[in-house]
């Protein structure tokens, strides 16, 4: 577990129980659902038609993992639908709250968004056992998309520097509406909660998981030119 | 060529130049990536969960055949958004003037367009070579996706049949908006009416070509409980 990409605390072995397994699938499968709905609504806002399939084929790749995780949640006998409930009224909430005015908003609210949760999930996996870890690993969003979105939104702050400035505010509201539902979520799944205690190994190692998140959404600013 | 689901006129092989086919790819490539714009809006109005994510599978569904249409265009050096920009202004117009209003009217709506442009596209792919033939009739619409279709309009009119009244109607707007943009396009590209006719044999074999999708779409009317 000394990989680079892989969390540093102590874990030893999946930690994960049936209800926490179902809980995170469920998660990342309304997750796609919605991301989805998101990718083809935005791709409507693209500045032309290139752009535009760009997004809708991004959008397909959700429904690819979304159809891979339904098909896994149901081997385990669980109602796609059933384990994706719980988390249909925090993601439902996210997406409202933060309904992108353009292209650009959009953009950074896929790379924002996927770059997070993305961390968190690599983060996740190797507390799951075998199957569940890879699928979790390989529903993962596709770096090409992220590297779309960086010359895209670079392109623009250098076309208009002023940019710069509204979209980093953008993104601050972004990880502000991610973080009230993320303790929503946390409030009520105390399974999913389990999971991260026991596999980070306390709240200390809680607390750290945290923080790397943090920084590797500091990193992704920098990256694509926004103050963080 | 004397099987049953192709048509009866006198082909003698691959008719179609160069522009034809980038036409017809171009219009097929347009018409999966609004066809995916629909179905992902249409998911919305899903009375539940679960239906919800079958639609949005269908618009994945859509964005591969995009994607596999698009690259064939690039690989016969033609830009996939020049090839589908002669299709836009017309299939958008269709889409705005038949926004499905609830969740019964996008299902009859895919039923019935995806019906009438699949029939039209087999009769078609006979007048292609061989690479665009395959391609062709490959992405046409799996039938799963009419049985789910089916299923869920007769029910509907089971539970009150009061709603065969109103969807019979909804469907002959959709025929009739179709039949208007059809003819917008047949007015402006030129190629693609040749192909038609030069496949078909003449003006007389674009008649009978026509009867049979009507008569098709007849069929499928009947076999969901529609007045046509």
């Amino acid at each position: 577990m000394a990989t680079s990409s892989v969390p540093s605390g102590p874990v030893s072995g999946p930690a994960a129980s049936p209800d926490a397994v179902a809980d995170l699938l469920g998660a990342l499968a309304y997750g796609s659902l919605v991301a989805f709905d998101r990718l083809a609504a935005d791709a409507l806002l693209a500045p032309d038609l290139t752009r535009r399939a760009r997004l809708a084929v991004m959008a397909g790749a959700e429904i690819g993992n979304y159809q891979r995780l339904a098909s896994r949640l149901s081997s385990l006998g669980v109602r796609p639908a059933s384990a994706m409930e719980p988390f249909q009224a925090a993601l439902d909430a996210y997406h409202e709250a933060t309904a992108p005015r353009d292209w650009l908003e959009g953009l950074v609210k896929a790379y924002v968004g996927d770059g997070i949760t993305d961390d968190f999930y690599r983060e996740i996996a190797p507390f799951l056992g075998d199957g569940d870890r890879e699928l979790v690993l390989e529903v993962l969003h596709d770096t090409e998309y992220a590297e779309f979105a960086v010359g895209e939104i670079r392109a623009a702050i250098e076309a208009d520097p002023r940019v710069a400035n509204r979209l980093g505010l953008w993104a601050r509201r972004l990880v502000g509406e991610a973080m009230t539902q993320a303790q929503r979520v946390a409030a009520e799944r105390d399974s999913l909660v389990e999971l991260v205690v026991a596999g980070t190994g306390d709240l200390v190692g809680v607390g750290a998981l945290f923080k790397r998140l943090s920084q590797g959404h500091g990193e992704r600013m920098r990256v694509v030119g926004l103050n963080n």
